[in-house]
């Protein structure tokens, strides 16, 4: 059951007219709320996700890892960068970046000693308040005993060089969003 | 009712071993599916919606054109490429140029003579099946009598020269996703 501030955000904005909870699941929640936007009633059906991260990592040798994984929503298997969704802890969101060095050692077995930021984004706002937290992270040092994998997650990791990565980039073939930005936001401000 | 053909695959997907349709909205679908994947049986909770097109629009006079509008998943109002989700015509999604050059006149009042495709990317795959397919249009021409906006849509139209979207960009002041994607490609690739 998913119980934070996103829902109760949801259910008790001002433009709130009625709202009805249609599905409180695992992993997302589904509404449909009556609102009063600039005068209008209208209705909105809207999906409430835990806000998630994602960590575009670079090995000492330059390399940048992805983890390549089935995702059934698209029936295909994509190349990402590491990520996962925010845990709450006693009603309260984690802090973003304590979730990124998580999910980046689970999914990895790496840890890094460098952090820096890239924003944050919201990746699909028409029905979804799904909010991304990206980083990029330097100096990566393998770990012997890492953090374990979720069970329920089947992942394969694949480290490339920059112009691997590149040529993945021009011909579409890196197609998940938040790795797209990220990526871009490398090569955009890359010294 | 949303009848296509995501909606089969999500039913027919070599990998589902049972689903459950929990509600058909009108702009999207949310299903429960016992998925194989990989030899483990897991429980996958996925929301099924129409792709939809994002278009980066540059005036005569070298400005970007973006719609402000309230998002009430997220409670804000957010600056954003116009776009807008792909219609179903008897069954088939339409060609997303044609929704691209539709929603640009309904949103800005323009026409473009010149289309270039950016790419076709999953905003959140790990539980929503929408595609977004993104063009750069350039050679605006203002319509005078442009196609009507959606009725429930409530737009402000912003013009912005390049150095303040730079400036937006930077700070982290656009947060859509499809629009950072956008401006990103545009500013590794212009000439």
């Amino acid at each position: 059951m998913l119980t934070d501030q996103s829902k109760i955000k949801f259910q008790n904005s001002g433009k709130v007219v009625t709202t009805e909870q249609i599905f409180n699941g695992h992993v997302l929640d589904l509404y449909v709320n009556k609102m009063d936007i600039d005068g209008q009633i209208v209705e909105r059906e809207l999906v409430h996700r835990h806000p998630g991260v994602g960590v575009l990592a670079f090995t000492p040798d330059e390399k940048i890892v992805f983890v390549k994984q089935y995702r059934p929503a698209v029936d295909e298997y994509l190349m990402e960068m590491p990520a996962g969704l925010i845990d709450l802890v006693e009603g309260e969101f984690e802090e973003p970046l304590i979730t990124a060095k998580r999910e980046l050692e689970e999914e990895t077995a790496y840890q890094a000693a460098n952090w820096e930021k890239i924003g944050e984004f919201y990746v699909s706002p028409g029905a979804l308040d799904e909010k991304l937290h990206l980083y990029v992270a330097t100096d990566l040092v393998r770990v012997d005993n890492p953090l374990p994998q979720d069970e329920d997650e089947q992942i394969e990791l694949i480290e490339l060089e920059k112009a691997e990565v590149l040529n993945l980039l021009k011909t579409n073939q890196i197609k998940d969003a938040k790795t797209v930005i990220a990526l871009q936001y490398w090569l955009l401000n890359e010294e």
